[in-house]
């Protein structure tokens, strides 16, 4: 019988962890089409209560109004002229209850003819496992201008990476 | 014994959620590649016999027409410059048998020193599972060009998202 | 007790399965931050000791090479404006303790306004389980841009495809 429990336990342990993954892939996957549709209880729902969102250039963005900055001028901009949030493929850290990914986004605006590339910037996601699955505590979001600090987000995340996996 | 029934059960379960969601991902990541390597055969077997591609602006293709568009000027036009089809990772809402994924594409030309984005859209991709594998039955495709009709079809992925993965 | 046992091999034989594909977009996904953040060990660590990076162009880059190409002048000219390496989700093929994952790679390089898609290209990276986790042998690049070849590129990957899957 041990080695039936042996089996399950090693399988409970890796299917948690593929699961916890793809968890986290859906969850960023759902950030661009929530803002570029104005869904703003989605974006709400993706954060924890008391999460934040720190965009840089001005003060980090605490509970209600992570979801609410959808309603700013710049964004209204973005949706009017036709707009994309696109987030890459993340790596992910797990660490039980918690987790950090990190990854790309990009915001593609039309003008009439293509699509510029207005923003483009690393990110640093924190999450947590909820009662109502994972999500976001912290996210931080730098734009790659050349300046060292969006570079630094990005060899945060690498830092944690287990040397395996690197 | 119901300990192993019921833990081996719930593995199943998660396990089979699992891998339905990866050879999703896998299928939608071989949609570019095809299409940019005129590999007609593969894109014919990523549909359903009678499936259909809604790319807006014209009649929808349906059956075998959906790989034949490859040969459609447009598309030549294309991958005379050099072509990117690239797709965002979705999120995927699995029914059993069916599923449906959301996600970006972007079709990046060449203009002999970069690539510009002339064509940017949202899609909705409604999946079945076949003895083949996932296949796709109907792919919608609008470009995000400040209309509401290619915003409604983001969140018409979302409205279906279960709660806890909002 | 054979009804467990074929259930445990089974679940056994997809977990690895879902877990070999995670582990290697987890890999393939910190190619960029780990370049765009002069991560240099960590991009050594990416390929196996004797692995090989051809971007065309030039002499394809091996062993230690291939991370010190970040020094180069191009690369150091990305970082100062200002750059993002993104792939794209890939396809991947696996066959028990090697892999072949085909995808995108576009860098963009910030202006001053906007961000320009300065390479674009297709990519083929065979892989191998090694005591470390799964690890690149070889990184086959190519612009897309109108020419063959990187075309050719996309078309090797998918020929691997099980007909199921395609």
């Amino acid at each position: 019988m041990t080695g039936i429990e042996a089996r399950l336990e090693a399988l409970e342990r890796q299917v948690r962890e593929s699961a916890d993954t793809i968890a986290i892939y859906q969850l960023i996957a759902t950030y661009g089409p929530a803002v570029d549709s104005m869904a703003v209880p989605t974006v709400r729902d993706m954060w924890v209560a008391d999460g934040a969102y720190d965009a840089g250039g001005f003060e980090p963005f605490h509970g209600e109004r992570v979801a609410l900055h959808l309603y700013d001028e710049t964004h209204q901009g973005y949706l009017a002229h036709g707009a994309l949030h696109v987030m890459s493929l993340p790596f992910i850290i797990l660490s039980g209850d918690t987790a950090v990914a990190t990854n790309y986004s990009r915001v593609y605006e039309y003008n009439g003819e293509t699509w510029d590339v207005v923003r483009a910037g690393s990110n640093r996601w924190e999450l947590a496992r909820t009662d109502g699955g994972w999500k976001v505590t912290t996210r931080i979001n730098r734009l790659l201008n050349g300046e060292q600090e969006p570079m630094e987000l990005l060899a945060r995340g690498l830092a944690d990476l287990p040397s395996s996996a690197r």
